[in-house]
C-alpha cells in the first residue's frame, strides 16, 4: 500500500459505476475509471483485481455474515422463521451500505458477464444460508431447500426495495414478499 | 456436415463424460474426447463449439420446452399448481433423456467453470417459468417469485431423483419436495 487515501476505494467504485452507466460495461477501461477517480491505474489495482470486481466490493465478506446471522437467531426458532429473521438482519445492513443500487442493477442487467458474476454471488449467499441452517441442526436436504427458497425471497425483497426507491424499510419489503408467497402457495 | 454418422454426437458426449470423470474436466482435451469416440477433432467441432458444451447438449432447447409446458396447463389452474404440473411434465421428460446424471453432477460439482454454466442454465429455466406464468396472466412480480421458488423445488426434486439412483419417478420426488416445503413454511 502507498500513501493513505481513505476515500480512494469509494471514489473508484463511484467512478466505475458512473462510467459503466454512461458507456456500457464493455466499453470502459480501468484507466478511465482511475482517471475519473483522480488516481493512477496502479492505484486501482491496489483495490480491485479487475474491472468487474469493483462492482462487487464486499461480496467476499457477505457469505460469512449471512451464515453468522442465521446461527445468531435464538435456537428454539424453527428453520423458516429463523431464516427470515436472518434475512431481515442482513438485508437491513445491506441497504444501509448500498449506494446507487438501481444504477448498479441496470448496469448488471445489461451485461451477461456481470449477470454471471451476480449469480455466483447469489449462489454463495444460498450456500451460506444452507450452512447456517445445517449449523442449527437442520437436516441437509431440508436445509438446501429452505435456503434456496429463502434466497429467492431475499432477492425479491431486495428488488422491491430498489423498485421502491429505497423509501420502504427492507423488512417491510421482505414481509410483503413472504405474504405474496404464502398466498401463491396456498392456492 | 460430412458423412452421416447417427451415433457420433452421442458417442462424443459419452466419451467426454467418461474422460472428465476419470481425469477431471480441466485436464481433458477435445482431441482426447474425439479419439475415444473414434472421431476426429474436426468432427467434434461439428457438434459442439468447445469442451464445455458437450455436457450441456439440449440446454438451449430447454427454456422453450419449459415455457410451453407452463402455458399448456389448463387455464383455470392457479399459478403455483400450474407450475408444479409443468415441472412434473418437464422433469419426467428430462429423466427419460438423462444418462449418467450422477456422474455428470459429480463432474460439474468439481469445476467452478461448469458450476457457472449450470447456474446460467438454471437461470434460463427460471426465466422460462416466469415467462410461462406471465403468458398465463400472472403479474410480473408474482411470476418472478413463483418461478424462482418453483425452480428451486424443481432442482431439489431432480437432486432427489439422482440420489435415489433413478429408481423413483420424478413426480414422486417432486411431490416429496413440495411436501417438505409445505411443512417447513408452515412452521
Amino acid at each position: 500500500m502507498a500513501r493513505w487515501d481513505p476515500g480512494a476505494e469509494q471514489r473508484l467504485r463511484k467512478a466505475a459505476l458512473e462510467l459503466y452507466a454512461e458507456h456500457g460495461y464493455d466499453a470502459v477501461t480501468v484507466n478511465q475509471i482511475a482517471e475519473r477517480a483522480g488516481l493512477t491505474r496502479r492505484s486501482y489495482f491496489r483495490y480491485f483485481p479487475d474491472k468487474r470486481e469493483v462492482l462487487f466490493a464486499g461480496a467476499d465478506r457477505l457469505p460469512a455474515a449471512v451464515t453468522e446471522a442465521v446461527v445468531a437467531v435464538a435456537p428454539d426458532v424453527r428453520p423458516w422463521p429463523a431464516l427470515l429473521e436472518a434475512a431481515a438482519t442482513v438485508g437491513e445492513m445491506l441497504v444501509e451500505l448500498a449506494e446507487d443500487t438501481a444504477v448498479r442493477r441496470a448496469v448488471i442487467d445489461a451485461s451477461p458477464e456481470l449477470q454471471e458474476r451476480e449469480r455466483t454471488k447469489f449462489a454463495s449467499v444460498t450456500a451460506a444460508l444452507r450452512d447456517g441452517l445445517e449449523a442449527r441442526g437442520v437436516p441437509a436436504e431440508d436445509a438446501e431447500l429452505v435456503a434456496q427458497v429463502g434466497a429467492a425471497v431475499f432477492q425479491n425483497a431486495f428488488s422491491r426495495w430498489i423498485d421502491g426507491g429505497g423509501q420502504r424499510t427492507f423488512r417491510s419489503c421482505l414481509d410483503s414478499v413472504v405474504a405474496s408467497l404464502g398466498r401463491q402457495l396456498d392456492d
